[in-house]
């Protein structure tokens, strides 16, 4: 089943009400834009924003054999650990802005022993395969992945979230990232790959060499699932099936930067109407973000030159829809507050 | 007494406890500057944000009677109102984000009955002169308005607030905001002059005609205290008095958008120290606020086209600000995570 695209046929008095409140005609900005964009996709001129969630999606990559990263890929195994120990950026952040967070492992090197409520256990494997030598995933992989996406916003439907951020920790992941990106926007892969975590100029250039020899690889497929299946991760996978999934019932859902925004774009490929529900949340600093953004015609709440993912970009501008949601159900209008109107 | 600078002999230390939190060098962006400068402020890697409030100054300007404004004067007055009625854009934002609300009434027209503990009346005038035919404030009315900017801050710090954003209403301000900026930034006039709430082609036209005359009048005028008494208005005056007496207290200060640093555009002319305390909350879409901050070296967390005033952008980015200040406290390092640096 498709998505539903949102109904427009309230959008003109969404945007009189938006214009009757007790400011100059668009002087709330973009934060008008997104007040209008939760109207539509709830139907309503009184949004709600219910049980507000961040899932982080947390996988291995065999191509870190080749490489690719600046941190060493244990480091995704232990980042998971202090995301359940409460001491990492998203943990604080999702804190301070009274978000739940659930992090999934759906494919991480390692086992970990302990179950919590804020913890799922999804994983397809231990890592993906090294993708300079064979796909990074294989298509049931690629579904259980997707699936494991699908579960973790089914569950949180079922507890009455209605606004969720997507994040992910994976070390390697930003080539996955820039290979999706290098194939279902057709750019040259050098304007798709980017320092991630900061690798030297070096290291760089090593990275888009072991890059292009992935793309020549995999230059054969086309279908966005068979691209996500060569060039992984599990969490991206889990990604763009988790913004489908979320997008059919009707959530307003967070876009992170780089990587996450990767996901969107096999999400995308699959079924455009899941852009009708996403709230972009800001620009990271990773080369190449901003040709993702332009290519979906998005433009990110904050601009904070930001390069972490996890969902932070979420948590952070997250107050931000709040506000917007805020400014509908609780500013006074003109004629409420007997404020004179515009000469 | 002159502002004391913020002292930077830790300034090495602080940076050094932001790079060992479990994140690559750098990915938190502007919000690693930010920690960085309230750690500054309060000389500790473990900054508190106390009591947190927005103040909003308001105020009414003679200069209105030549119809520089899209809205009638009659809507200062009326604002305010909403202000104390809570059915403002700044009420809003206050309550969604924990944020104490104080009002005050430096020059407003009209008489306000009741009294309350968020509303404070220090009316010097009612309205200022218009300053196409006299100076729109005498030297003693300048002192008096930022006398009450002063006075508000005493109070505020007198309750234990120790992080405080500036705001105003004033119809017609805009253009006092946009002479003082013609002439303590050396710019032309045309550069300066925006559409504020609204201006069709035709208005901003005849804004700009009737701004050039009120420059004309003062050319001769050099001292920043001269040109603020000449070109008003109350709320400005009180803003910048009240800055600089925060920066005194050493409270983070929070700057809105273009008639907020006009504002600060006076008090940096008295004391440029004031800056080292000031967090640039937001870029306003009125034409002129971005030269306004390339020429204070100003890197605002918002930049979202609004242009309301009210200090709606400190309200907004104020959970970046609790954000920043909860990873220095909150974040793990790497050491404490048992995560793996850099290779």
């Amino acid at each position: 089943m498709p998505i539903l695209p949102v109904n427009k046929q309230h959008q003109a008095y969404f945007q009189q009400v938006i214009d009757q409140k007790t400011k100059p005609l668009g002087a709330l900005g973009a934060l008008e834009t997104l007040a209008l964009q939760v109207a539509l996709i709830q139907q309503t001129e009184a949004p709600q924003l219910t049980n507000p969630h961040i899932v982080v999606f947390a996988a291995d990559h065999g191509l870190t054999a080749e490489g690719v990263s600046a941190y060493p890929a244990d480091v995704t195994y232990q980042m998971v650990q202090n995301f359940r120990a409460g001491g990492a950026a998203i943990n604080v952040f999702c804190r301070q802005n009274s978000l739940q967070l659930v992090v999934c492992d759906v494919g991480v090197r390692g086992v970990f022993d302990e179950n919590t409520p804020d913890f799922v256990k999804f994983k397809v494997a231990h890592g993906t395969q090294n993708m300079r030598q064979q796909p990074a995933m294989t298509a049931d992989e690629t579904d259980a992945a997707m699936d494991a996406g699908r579960l973790v916003v089914d569950g949180l439907h079922h507890r009455g979230c209605n606004v969720l951020g997507f994040g992910e920790m994976g070390i390697g992941n930003t080539s996955s990232a820039a290979l999706l990106m290098h194939r279902l926007l057709r750019l040259p892969l050098r304007e798709c790959v980017g320092r991630g975590t900061g690798l030297t100029d070096d290291q760089l250039a090593h990275k888009l060499t072991v890059l292009e020899a992935v793309a020549e690889r995999y230059r054969h497929l086309a279908q966005p699932m068979d691209l996500l299946a060569a060039m992984g991760g599990f969490e991206l996978a889990a990604i763009a099936g988790g913004m489908l999934r979320a997008a059919d019932y009707g959530m307003v859902i967070l876009v992170d930067g780089f990587i996450t925004t990767a996901a969107l774009l096999v999400a995308h490929a699959v079924d455009p109407a899941v852009l009708d529900y996403c709230v972009f949340t800001h620009q990271s600093d990773e080369a190449g973000h901003q040709l993702m953004l332009n290519h979906l015609n998005a433009s990110p709440l904050l601009k904070l030159n930001m390069r972490l993912g996890e969902g932070t970009g979420c948590a952070l501008a997250y107050p931000l829809v709040q506000a917007a949601v805020a400014m509908l159900n609780n500013m006074a209008s003109f004629a409420s507050a007997g404020v004179s109107e515009k000469r």
